[in-house]
C-alpha cells in the first residue's frame, strides 16, 4: 500500500509538473533515481520507489469493461446506504481507479464531474420557492415580533434546502473519502490527476469538480489538522525514503547526504496530518549559520562549520511538498511560522530567519526578454515600425539593458560572440552550451550588472495578476517575508545557471512584520523588498557602488 | 481550564435536561455531589466539579457593558483577518461568554443568529444572475462541446458563488472555534444554551443557527476522527472524573464502585476526540455475564459471579454521552458497532451482545393514560358524549384494560385504594407514596399482567412522528437493536419505580442483523421485537401463560 501510495504519487507526479513549483518537477524527480548509484545501501533506499513506479505504469487498464467496474464501484459509492459495506465499496473504488489508463481515468473523472453535478432541476424549484417568500431584502436586524411568525422559518428551511441543493452529488463521495482510511491521499492523487486533465484541456465541469474538491481539502487540511514533526534520523526508513524522493530544491544523492540533512547544525521539519500517516505532505529544510548565506557552498557543507550554539541564523535552504494534489493549498505558510516559532523555543540565540531560494522563473523571463527585444529593435532598424497591435507588453520597443551595460557588453564580448545589438549579445553568451560565460572572469564581471539589475527587476516589478511572477517569490512573500538580497553566483550547478544565471535570493522572515508583509502582499500585492535590492531599480550611477 | 471546562459544562447541564435522556439529568447530577459523603477521597473527587460549579454560577455578569464587551470580541472573531492574534480573539471571546449571565448570553446568541446571517441582498442578486444563464435544465449529460463553451463556466461560477452567499456569515465563527483549541468543546457548550433558550422559546433565527451549527458538529464529530478507547483504573482521574459525573444510568456512588466498574468482568470504552482530550463524549458500560441479564442486581455486583472466560453475554448496562451540546447528533451508532468488534475479538467465547435497559418514559405515558380515560370513562357513564373533536389522539374513549385484568383489580384493591373503574383504581395504584404496591404480592401478581402488556403497548405501538415514543428504545432501535425481552421488576429502585414500575427492557444487537433493522427502522419506522414480546399484544388467552 505504502509502496504503492508513492509509486502511483510518483507517476502523478511524472505527468503533472507542480504549478507552484515547490514539489519535485520530472526531471528532478528522474535524478533522484539516476543519481543514487552510489553505494548498496543507496540503491535499495531507492529501488523501492523506482520499482513500484516501474511495475505501475506497466499495468494500467485502458479496457472498456474494467472502466465500466469501476465506473459502477464508484456509482455504489454515491449511492449506497449501507455503512456496513462502505469500506469495502471504496476500497474497490479507489483500488480500480488506480489500476485505469490515464484515457479512462479522465473517462471516469468527467463522469463523475457531470453525472453526479448539481441536482438543477432541484435548484430551479427552489429558488422559485425562495422568491415566493417575501422576507426582509437585505435587511438583517429583523424585530423579534418578526421571529414569531411562521415565514421566517419558512425562509431560513428554504435556504437550507438551497444550501443543500447547490452542493454537487459528488460531494458524497468526496466526504465518504475523506473518513475512510487512505481516503484522504487518494482525493489528493485524484486531484493531481484532475489538474494534470485541465492542463491539457480545459472543460467547465471538471474544473468544477476542481475547484470544490479544492475548497473541501482546505478545510481538511487546516492547520489545526497537521501535526509539525521534527524529521530526524531516527525516523522510519518508509518515511526518509520521501524525503529522498521530494526534496524538490537541492536533491538528496546519498544515504550519507540525508543523514546529513538530519544531522547536527541542521534540521528538518514536516507537517504530517493524522490520515497520511508516516508521509509528511510538505518539508522544510533548516541550516544553522552564524550569518545568512550568500551561496549553497555554505550551505550543503559536510561537516558543521560552527556548532550550534553559536549559530545565530536559522537559513531555509529547501521546502519541498510531496503531494502534486494539494496544489493551491498553502501549506507552507503556517510551516514557516510554527518552525520559527520551534527553533526559536528550541535555540533562543537564533534571532535571524532567511531563506536561501532559487529564482527559477529568471532566465526563462530574461532569454524571452532579450529575444523579443532585439528583434523588435532590428525590426526598428530596418524601419518597420512596431504598430501597439502587437500581442504582449513585452513586445512593446525597451532597451532593458543600460548604456553603459550595452557598451560593456559590445567591447567585450565579441571574441566571444557575435549579435546586432547588447541584448542579442547577451541573449547569445546565456545561451551558449555548457554555459561558455561563466568560465571567463571578463564575461562574468560584464554580465553580473546587468544581470543582478535586471534579476532584481523581475523579482520586484514583474507581476502576474497582481502577484509577483516568480513562484517562490509568490510563496514567500504571501507567506510575509521581504526580499533582502540577491547574491551572485550563488549556485553554479546546471540547474542554478539554466534557472536563474548561478544568482540566488535571501529572503527575510521578521516575526514581528511576518502578518502585516502578508496582509499587504495580498491585499495590493506589494512586494516588500530591502533598500539594496531597491537601489538596483534606480538610475546607474548608484548601484555602480553596490554591484562592482 | 479542566476544572472550569467540567464546572461550565455542569452549570450548562443543570439549566438542561437532555432531550436524548442518554445524558444526566439535573437530580442525577445533584445527586452525584449528595451521595458521595461515603469516604474522604470520595468527596475530594467530587469537590472539583461542585466547586467549580459553584464558584462559576456565582459570578455570571447580567450589566450591559460586559455584554457590549463579549459583543465586540465576537465581532472581532468572525471580522478580523490577523491569524496571529485569532487565537487571542477567540480566548476572549470564550472567556468572556463564560462570564455572561444567561440573559445576556440569550441576547449574545440572537445578535449572533441576526446579525451575523446570510446576505440575503447577494443571495438575491446573485440568483437573477442565475436565472439570467439559460442552462440545460435539470439535464446533466452536456455534450462535450457544451462544456468548452463559457456558458457553463459561468453557470458554475454563479452556482459557486450562489453556494457561498446562502452560508451564515457566523459559520465564520464555527470554523475558526473549530480549528482553534478547546473549541470545539465551547461550540458543544454554546449549542447546549442554544437548546435551552429554544425549549424556553421558539426563535426562528436561533433554530436556523442551531441547526447550521449541528450540521457542522456532525461532519466535525464524524466516526473517523473519533478514537474509540477502552477506559480502566489507569486513566487519570481528571478522565474518571468525568465518568462519575455523567454516568446516567446508574449513578456511581464511591470510588469503589467505580473502581468495580472498570474491573474484572466489566468493560467500559468511551469515544474521544482529539479536540476535547481527556473528556470521552459518550461512554458505555459493559458487563460479562453467562446469560443475558434479567433485572439490575445481577449486573451491579460487587464481586464478579464468573470468570471472564465463562462469559458468553457481554451486557450493555449503561450509556451515557457527556455532552449535551451534542444531542441529536448520534454517537452511539458507531461506539455499539466498534464496542461489539472489539470484545467479539477480545473475546471470541462471547457471541451474545445485548443491553439491560430503563424504560424511562412508560409511567409517564401510563399515568396520563390512565387518568384521561378514566375520567372519559366516568364521564361516558354520567351519559356526557365524548365529541371527536377531543384535542390528543389519547383522548378517545378506550380501556386500556383487559376485562380480565380489570375484573382482577376491582376484586383485590378495594382494600388499599378506591376508584370508580379499574382504570382509576390502578391509576391510585401506582401514584401511592411510597410505591405501597410493591409491597404487597396480592397487588403485583394483579398488577404484573396489564403492567407487562402496557409495556410491550408503549415500546412497540406508541409513537412520535413515526419513531419509538421512549427515548431510549429509539436510541437503540435506529442503532439496529431488537427489543427483546422485558423484565418484571428488575430495578426496584425509586428512580427503577418512578419510571417504568421497576420494568426493565433487554435489547439485543445481532451483527448479521444490524444494518438491516437500522435502515427499516430508519425508513419505515418499523419496529423490530422478539416474538415473546409480540405475544403480549395478542388476546389474552396466549399471553397468560407466557407472563405468570
Amino acid at each position: 500500500m505504502n509502496r504503492k501510495g508513492l509509486a502511483i504519487l510518483m507517476r502523478t507526479r511524472m505527468r503533472l509538473t507542480d504549478p507552484n513549483k515547490l514539489s519535485v518537477s520530472p526531471n528532478e524527480a528522474s535524478r533522484v533515481q539516476s543519481d543514487t548509484g552510489h553505494s548498496e545501501s543507496d540503491e535499495n533506499f531507492v529501488r523501492v520507489a523506482s520499482e513500484g513506479y516501474v511495475q505501475k505504469i506497466n499495468s494500467p487498464s485502458n479496457s472498456e469493461r474494467d472502466f465500466n467496474v469501476v465506473r459502477e464501484s464508484m456509482h455504489a459509492a454515491i449511492s449506497m446506504n449501507k455503512t456496513e459495506v462502505m469500506d469495502a465499496i471504496l476500497n474497490n473504488f479507489s483500488e480500480g481507479y488506480h489500476s485505469l489508463s490515464h484515457d479512462n481515468r479522465r473517462k471516469l473523472l468527467i463522469a463523475l464531474a457531470r453525472d453526479y453535478d448539481v441536482n438543477r432541476k432541484q435548484v430551479r424549484e427552489l429558488i422559485q420557492q425562495y422568491l415566493g417568500l417575501e422576507f426582509p431584502g437585505g435587511d438583517k436586524s429583523q424585530p423579534t415580533t418578526f421571529d414569531e411568525g411562521g415565514l421566517l422559518a419558512a425562509l431560513y428551511r428554504t435556504e437550507r434546502n438551497l444550501r443543500h441543493a447547490l452542493k454537487p452529488m459528488y460531494q458524497i463521495l468526496f466526504e465518504r473519502l475523506n473518513t475512510h482510511p487512505g481516503g484522504l491521499k487518494f482525493l489528493s492523487i485524484l486531484r493531481a490527476d484532475i489538474l494534470s486533465m485541465l492542463a491539457e484541456e480545459n472543460i467547465a465541469s471538471l474544473r468544477a469538480l476542481d475547484s470544490y474538491l479544492k475548497e473541501k481539502l482546505v478545510t481538511w487540511l487546516s492547520p489545526a489538522t497537521l501535526e509539525l514533526h521534527r524529521i530526524t534520523w531516527d525516523d522510519p526508513a518508509s518515511l526518509l525514503e520521501k524525503i529522498v524522493a521530494y526534496e524538490a530544491v537541492h536533491p538528496i544523492n546519498s544515504l550519507i547526504d540525508l543523514k546529513r540533512r538530519l544531522g547536527i547544525g541542521r534540521r528538518c521539519f514536516g507537517y504530517l496530518h493524522p490520515s497520511i500517516p508516516g508521509e509528511p505532505l510538505i518539508f522544510i529544510e533548516v541550516a544553522l549559520l552564524k550569518n545568512v548565506a550568500q551561496n549553497i557552498q555554505e550551505v550543503l557543507w559536510d561537516h558543521p562549520p560552527i556548532p550550534e550554539s553559536e549559530a545565530t541564523c536559522a537559513l531555509f535552504y529547501s521546502i519541498s511538498s510531496t503531494q502534486s494534489g494539494l496544489v493551491g493549498i498553502n501549506l507552507g505558510k503556517f510551516l514557516i511560522k510554527r518552525v520559527i516559532e520551534l527553533v526559536k523555543k528550541d535555540m533562543p540565540h537564533v534571532s535571524t530567519f532567511a531563506t536561501l531560494s532559487p529564482i527559477r522563473g529568471y532566465m526563462k523571463w530574461l532569454l524571452f526578454k532579450l529575444g523579443s527585444q532585439s528583434k523588435l529593435a532590428e525590426a526598428e532598424k530596418e524601419g518597420i515600425s512596431c504598430s501597439l497591435e502587437r500581442s504582449s507588453s513585452s513586445t512593446f520597443r525597451e532597451n532593458i539593458l543600460q548604456p553603459e551595460e550595452e557598451k560593456a557588453l559590445l567591447e567585450s564580448s565579441v571574441e566571444f560572440t557575435s549579435g546586432e545589438n547588447g541584448m542579442e549579445m547577451m541573449l547569445n553568451l546565456l545561451t551558449s552550451k555548457n554555459y561558455e560565460w561563466t568560465k571567463s572572469d571578463r564575461l562574468l564581471s560584464v554580465l553580473q550588472a546587468p544581470l543582478m539589475r535586471l534579476c532584481a527587476r523581475y523579482l520586484i516589478q514583474e507581476k502576474k495578476r497582481g502577484k509577483a511572477l516568480d513562484s517562490v517569490a509568490n510563496f514567500h512573500l504571501q507567506n510575509g517575508a521581504v526580499i533582502e538580497r540577491i547574491n551572485w553566483m550563488a549556485d553554479r550547478s546546471e540547474k542554478g545557471l539554466s534557472q536563474s544565471g548561478g544568482i540566488m535570493v535571501n529572503y527575510i522572515y521578521r516575526l514581528d512584520k511576518i502578518e502585516e508583509n502578508a496582509q499587504s502582499y495580498f491585499a495590493t500585492g506589494s512586494i516588500q523588498a530591502s533598500s539594496d535590492l531597491r537601489r538596483y531599480l534606480q538610475p546607474e550611477k548608484e548601484h555602480e557602488e553596490k554591484t562592482t
